[in-house]
């Protein structure tokens, strides 16, 4: 089959092995899969992933022993693959099992190739009613509903979200469905338009520019900082009242220095937020209450897939989505 | 009236002005103080603090004009005088408001005096069966209580407490209480023995040993990081499960490097946690749950509290109380 093969450089090969699904998975044809920063991330060394790489997809399932039920069917697919027998998955936390593999990151081949393998228990059904280029957000919006699963946003709550990329994009839209008073802070004009026209408060600020919390109506309940960069840090910690919750969606390489003496003063709750549910991801885009066509930049045939990254690493880019 | 100011350097004065309370505030004779480690930092320039130090004390009311019924009743005080009308007040967070003043710390002079005025709605009656040496303890216990003010800590949870000085002593009798699964990890015997004589585990680790959640049973659903020291976060992280909580209690000079990226994966959440409410501690204290008796080091007259800062400053030292 054709796969994009990630060994410290991107290698599109027509001939890689098409994969067997071992006890409890099934084999799934992706017809489309969506590129995340993760996997230019990947590209620059993080988590020194060999392999296939691509995590967000859409795919029928082709082949599943044991669950016959499942075949034929278009599904997404929770990218954690835990073990379901250690003491975390016991404790209901999968996608902190310490076994875990993880679809084109860690340890399993993933979405950019004609087929991937994934245990059963990890697909959801697609409504017929959704796309394939809008299911392909299940898993991203499924992390952006993560914050919720963590934090109660209360509807009288202020909140504001650092970073207008595709990610910041989505947890605005999900945060906007609480009611609560939400401001998305941005580089990006384009991007905080499409927030502007969902009727989300969105102000441009060019990068290095602090913003003061007297310039926005004053401090946040909560703040959400999906900025990608280590210095969104400094800046969220700046518009947090004391109390108030901050949540981390942005990974990168390296540490940040933190003042923990003044978040114990001001006894604030730092939040770590990674992938999240995927059942109601897919009932919001099915209720139509999260709108991700503008989020989508390109669409390209798998076989253009290495345009496809270099066109998702230009700065500023949304969305790039391959075809199968 | 007599006075240690800090001013610099420590400054034992007799003639320094009895404080007159403005509307609202009582004046208040203070009977036993206590030395907390802030004191010591504030020496060391922590909050640039000139004035009278001391927060932790046990006085009586002598002088309440508008709320006679206090005059004459014991009493200990929340050391967060704040101004009630702000939106952080009215949010029902005043130890958080941005125009507080607090008890020895910051612009309104402390207990290491004859006198000190704080208003009238920050006391609290001290039960008649509490003598003085107990009740002092009433400030650094409402800040071991704040914790489960803050988390919710279920009798099932696995808790370590980093730390065995004066507060991570009190965080350890208050988390037993719930009865969970707890070990504090320390540096010195002698106080390690006080907590096993309470039958409660702990683990005896020379400084820069890095203890590993193996040696221990397991990583801790929530660990308590009350070592006073930067390098307290690094085995505090080390030894908390995946979405687990991680307490900071610990305030010192200086920033931590800290990977957040790992903290977003790991779904972590820190909380920062500093004062507490003053009716569960005394509540504690009053039904003997909480046994502060091992943890006075030394009492000296009030005439000789140069001395006594000199004991609180020698290594291992627990609570240094003086007495008016």
């Amino acid at each position: 089959m054709r796969a994009l093969v990630l060994d410290q450089d991107w290698r599109f090969v027509e001939d890689y092995p098409v994969p067997d699904p071992p006890s409890g998975e099934a084999r799934i044809r992706v017809r489309v899969a969506g590129i995340c920063n993760t996997d230019l991330e990947l590209a620059r060394g993080y988590l020194h992933f060999c392999g296939v790489a691509g995590h967000e997809f859409v795919g029928v399932v082709e082949y599943a022993p044991g669950a016959e039920a499942w075949e034929g069917r278009r599904v997404v697919g929770d990218i954690n693959a835990a073990c379901g027998v250690c003491t975390t998955c016991r404790a209901g936390r999968p996608t902190h099992c310490p076994h875990r593999t993880t679809l084109g990151m860690d340890g399993r081949d993933g979405a950019f190739a004609d087929y991937l393998t994934l245990p059963v228990r990890n697909l959801y059904a697609v409504p017929d009613a959704l796309p394939d280029e809008v299911a392909v957000f299940t898993e991203p919006l499924a992390a952006a509903c993560e914050i919720l699963e963590q934090v109660h946003v209360r509807p009288t709550d202020r909140v504001i979200v650092l970073g207008d990329g595709k990610l910041g994009l989505l947890c605005a839209q999900v945060l906007a469905l609480t009611g609560c008073d939400l401001t998305v802070i941005g580089r990006h004009a384009d991007k905080l338009d499409i927030l502007a026209r969902l009727g989300i408060v969105a102000l441009h600020t060019p990068r290095g520019v602090m913003v003061e919390a007297a310039e926005i109506g004053g401090m946040a309940d909560v703040v959400v900082e999906a900025t990608g960069h280590p210095d969104g840090f400094a800046m969220a910690r700046q518009l947090l009242r004391p109390r108030g919750t901050l949540v981390l969606k942005s990974t990168y390489h390296g540490a940040v220095k933190a003042d923990f003496s003044r978040a114990v003063v001001d006894e604030i709750q730092l939040v770590g937020s990674r992938c999240g549910p995927f059942a109601p991801a897919l009932r919001l885009l099915e209720r139509g209450l999260v709108n991700v066509r503008p989020l989508i930049q390109a669409n390209y045939p798998f076989a253009e897939i290495l345009t496809a990254l270099h066109r998702a690493e230009l700065p500023g880019a949304l969305k790039v989505l391959v075809t199968m």
